[in-house]
């Protein structure tokens, strides 16, 4: 099978995507079957170019590091926008990875919006979309028959949405409870260690975990909005950012930290998902484990996942929860799924 | 979809089957389109029964803990064979529950063959052929179009092959490590609370996790079965039991435990698949793991394994290694993936 990609955004993770190419293009094609090419990138900053034949991701790659954009970068097509590039490209796959906007979902909406309309696959990394307005898409997908995939926009590559959603439906989950951003998680290791809470929001800033605002990650938005997706994809729930009690780290101190340090205990910014008097209730706080709580021991930019089942009690999944390669990793998983 | 199983076996995991599809069968069926019927079982001491109409499985469960067999069940046809009732049942899934045999995997593989040349679908929990002649049930399956799954053979319903099958597979696995063995992990935690080797095991076989004669366990034979079925299902290679070199926890003392305690270390028997000088070589054996070790904190029957990935880096799955509904759902989970 062919498949012909449209990368909206060329950032960490698209050029992420096309390193793996790179590099693994001949294994997909030769184990799974999948022929899977760049055939047009457009990004705000770095410019956009098309080639219905192939964009070279190794030759793309180089141009980056060398110019820092794509704007030279010989293509007989130039200089769409991202409603040309998904119109005009030939494209079977939109790949999004436009910036987060967990207000409204746009511009990255509006692009997955025109994919499904015209039959075309989705793979996005983007939580905005995902955690807004995924009933929309998921009905768009199969008015129009284009597939949707979202596993990046949680635990990055790590497939936690598929063994949610796929491998144990039948089990039953009855409650979920995570470490869904790393960079809180890395700062309160740092914390642990002795350092203070503006110290180590800058390592973690200097590190590339933390955004120069560091509000969605250190306030819980990035993890409110990955326990929204997990509700409604994993649960069958139609939870919104508003339903979901958020508390972050910033009044964590190091005093606590160091203190239930001594005790044997940690603090970590959990999301959880749990039924309260029959509702499945969702909320992001700093919580203090016990050393037998199977997400004691993660630690540093590491995410963890508990699902809770009727029949099998406790699955744990612990992976990556960022990281280029390990979310491009994701587009991948999601192409492959759209083979079955 | 109608799936009609044959069970070879009715044991443990044979009645933890029919418990989740006397509970869940409408869920199933609505949910992913799965019509699951028992209308065969054949058990060398509990009797062998079939109707072609469904065997009700609560009735079952409820004759069984009355009678403790089935003889007396009312039922259209009675005392088959296993040949016989692979045969004549109409079943369209062998559910092969036999005991394990890591010598010969006699008798299942002979069922398993039988089914698998009439193109019936397989799924089974039994590690005998599953370790000894993947290869060959593998080619069967090509050839005659019947299905194999071997999920239950590793960390019972835990969805360890399907992650490292499916999920992982385009990241290049090239590492695995894991606590493969509730029992052992069991005694060892029995020996960390203080308790002499003889009286952890005394206490893992009145609680039903270790059998009367506990070599199987507690020589590492049961770890290094499922090192051998990781090996060749998930990393590709062509494993025999003998290439697997094995330890068991006999030799491993109060003593060495309570001090490896004392500087929060753990010992754990640790099934480890690593390219050594270019060839993946499988070993079982104690291991004293650090804090940070991501399997130091799986503690009592609980099984956790660890792929290490070239995309990915680590991804950790702990979940339950055995237990009847547990081992039950792998039979669900392959069936479910027969739908694919």
């Amino acid at each position: 099978m062919e498949y012909n990609l449209a990368l909206i955004g060329f950032g960490n993770v698209g050029q992420g995507l096309a390193e793996i190419l790179s590099k693994k293009a001949s294994l997909l094609r030769d184990q799974f079957n999948a022929d899977i090419r760049i055939i047009a990138i457009c990004d705000l900053y770095k410019g956009s170019i098309a080639d219905p034949n192939g964009l070279d991701p190794q030759a793309l790659l180089d141009h980056i590091n060398e110019k820092n954009d794509l704007k030279e970068f010989p293509a007989p097509y130039k200089d769409w926008d991202a409603r040309e590039t998904i119109e005009n490209s030939g494209a079977n796959v939109l790949v999004e990875l436009s910036f987060t906007d967990l207000k409204t979902g746009e511009p990255a909406l509006s692009h997955m919006i025109q994919a499904l309309t015209s039959g075309i696959n989705v793979s996005t990394t983007n939580k905005g979309p995902a955690a807004l307005h995924f009933q929309k898409l998921l009905e768009l997908s199969k008015t129009y028959g284009g597939e949707i995939g979202v596993e990046g926009t949680v635990m990055s590559g790590t497939p936690t949405l598929k063994l949610g959603i796929h491998m144990l439906a039948a089990a039953g989950v009855n409650r979920i409870q995570g470490i869904l951003n790393g960079t809180t998680n890395y700062i309160i290791g740092k914390m642990e260690s002795g350092a203070e809470y503006a110290d180590a929001l800058k390592d973690a800033q200097i590190k590339g975990y933390a955004e120069a605002d560091p509000a969605g990650d250190v306030d819980g938005h990035d993890a409110a909005a990955k326990i929204v997706i997990l509700a409604n994809l994993v649960m069958g729930q139609s939870m919104t950012m508003e339903d979901v009690s958020c508390v972050g780290i910033r009044e964590l101190t190091r005093d606590q930290i160091q203190s239930a340090k001594t005790k044997n205990q940690r603090w970590k910014l959990i999301g959880t998902l749990e039924n309260i008097n029959g509702q499945i209730q969702g909320s992001v706080k700093p919580i203090k484990l016990d050393v037998t709580h199977p997400l004691y021991g993660v630690s540093a930019a590491t995410n963890a996942i508990t699902y809770s089942t009727d029949l099998l009690g406790d699955i744990t999944l612990i992976g990556p929860g960022a990281g280029r390669i390990e979310t491009g990793y994701a587009i991948i998983g999601d192409i492959l799924s759209f083979l079955h």
